[in-house]
């Protein structure tokens, strides 16, 4: 039976993977890293790249925490006051390139450890997602990184892709724009043992939805890194950065999380743009690469 | 008796005088105005400046909405269903050069007709402020903005200055940075008659500090459009930018109002700067000038 120590130490290895082959990547930049504590219990590795060839902010981070339920959580989870215990590694890269794609990745685990004595229903679960905002969608790239998920997905339940792709199309959702974030990917939230899926499993899929973060960017990169780009294109990013700031800062269930329990601030908005731009009413021309890719920000579409 | 009426007119006039003397003080750039409508009743007069000598981009917007009261405001305000009635003005600035503060202006009245019938106590009131966000912190340009709020507010009652200073304070903080927005200045709300007040006073009051503005804010524009600035002190002025981003997303009320109800978008986030950035853990230098802003941007300072 799988521990919160196996998974807290299988998480960090991920992490020290992800920073590796991201510097390796990158070329330039290396990750400088923050080591935090929280005061009601556990901690954290931050650790940031900036200004690097490919990546102009980006920040891995894990965190394992435990202690008293905040308040938040409580109520989120509609649960007694207790002890609980939670491990992550969480990812947002914004690259300098507007042809290259801004990505997330998050997997996470949370258990309720009072639950855990025999003849109990332990409380504990595993979340997670990875979503692409493409400041340009370019359908092949958008195919790929679906059809990657869905394989990643298909390892381990068939159920997997359909049900987590559709979770994504409506976590990821700027309501007030009326619009996805991006392309979308996976999310799910509270994945627990049950007859088609056993906890070794579940856990499995944790990590190899973690380990497909390098594979399904380092490609990415690769494709886009080397095309010109145009002055428009750079300002076009600057401006969908925006609407990424927007969900983050209104919508985000982490960023909300953090900023209602007093997390490490600098930890929690490493999410946000190093640039960001907000021009009044901006509609881009009839026909352009600008407006296909607005037209395709949309819940629904099948990319695989 | 003052009535809606009076006020919806006399705030479009205000509007039209704001708009006009900013366009003179910049020199260059013009109000672009939308007119919209809104679904459920009324609509409003966004007009917006850009890519101005002095302005960068700045919203002055007129409203005035009515019909059925949207749930985030019954659970709001604590009543029952019913018809309502709202205008103002909304006003934030965000200039070219560092040394020109942020200026954020809002004077608004609100209303429940059908509590107008005889013998009945009516729900009606104002509210508004004016607050100031220097990129930095210039003591004498501190002292000047409130000891003119305060001047304002003693025309009406000699407690106005007093509990709307401390209110904003309050209002306009950043909770998850520890930081005041910036200076503060005065925020009130649910101002109704009582017996130090008249309707007709409260509603004077309204309108001067409407007409406040522009005295207050050209004065601060001349004092500082001509000094010149470093390219480090313009890059501090995108970051506390994005502070005030992270603000108006995460904590003003108007605009979580708007995002709520499906206000019209573009008029809702006119406020957001037109660039701004996220560095990240960003500390300035010990003694320099951006540690001294920091320094001042809590609450309880006594400007007067």
């Amino acid at each position: 039976m799988i521990n919160r120590e196996q998974i807290t130490a299988d998480y960090q290895l991920i992490q020290d993977e992800i920073c590796a082959a991201l510097e390796l990547a990158d070329g330039k930049a290396h990750f400088e890293e923050e080591k935090w504590e929280r005061e009601g219990g556990g901690g954290g590795r931050t650790r940031v790249i900036q200004n690097g060839n490919i990546f102009e902010k980006g920040g891995v981070n894990f965190s394992a925490v435990h202690g008293k339920l905040p308040d938040s959580m409580i109520k989120a989870f509609k649960v007694e006051q207790d002890d609980f215990f939670a491990t992550g590694i969480s990812i947002v890269i914004h690259p300098n390139h507007p042809l290259v794609p801004i990505i997330h990745m998050n997997i996470r685990y949370f258990e309720m450890p009072s639950s855990f004595g025999e003849g109990q229903k332990p409380v504990r679960w595993f979340g997670g997602g990875i979503d692409l905002t493409p400041h340009y969608v370019i359908d092949e790239d958008a195919r790929y990184f679906h059809a990657y998920l869905k394989s990643v997905c298909d390892n381990y339940n068939h159920d997997f892709y359909h049900r987590f792709k559709l979770w994504a199309d409506d976590y990821f959702f700027i309501k007030h724009r009326n619009e996805t974030r991006g392309i979308g990917g996976i999310f799910y939230d509270r994945l627990m043992e049950n007859e088609e899926n056993s906890w070794d499993s579940i856990f499995e899929f944790s990590k190899s939805l973690g380990r497909s973060f390098i594979p399904i960017y380092t490609e990415l990169v690769k494709r886009n890194r080397d095309k010109t780009f145009t002055e428009l294109e750079q300002q076009w990013q600057y401006q969908r950065r925006s609407r990424y700031t927007e969900f983050n800062l209104v919508y985000d269930a982490g960023t909300k999380f953090g900023l209602e329990t007093n997390g490490r601030i600098e930890s929690i908005l490493m999410s946000l743009p190093p640039t960001a731009k907000w021009l009044y009413n901006y509609q881009p021309e009839a026909g352009s690469e600008e407006e296909k890719t607005l037209s395709l920000l949309k819940k629904g579409i099948n990319w695989v």
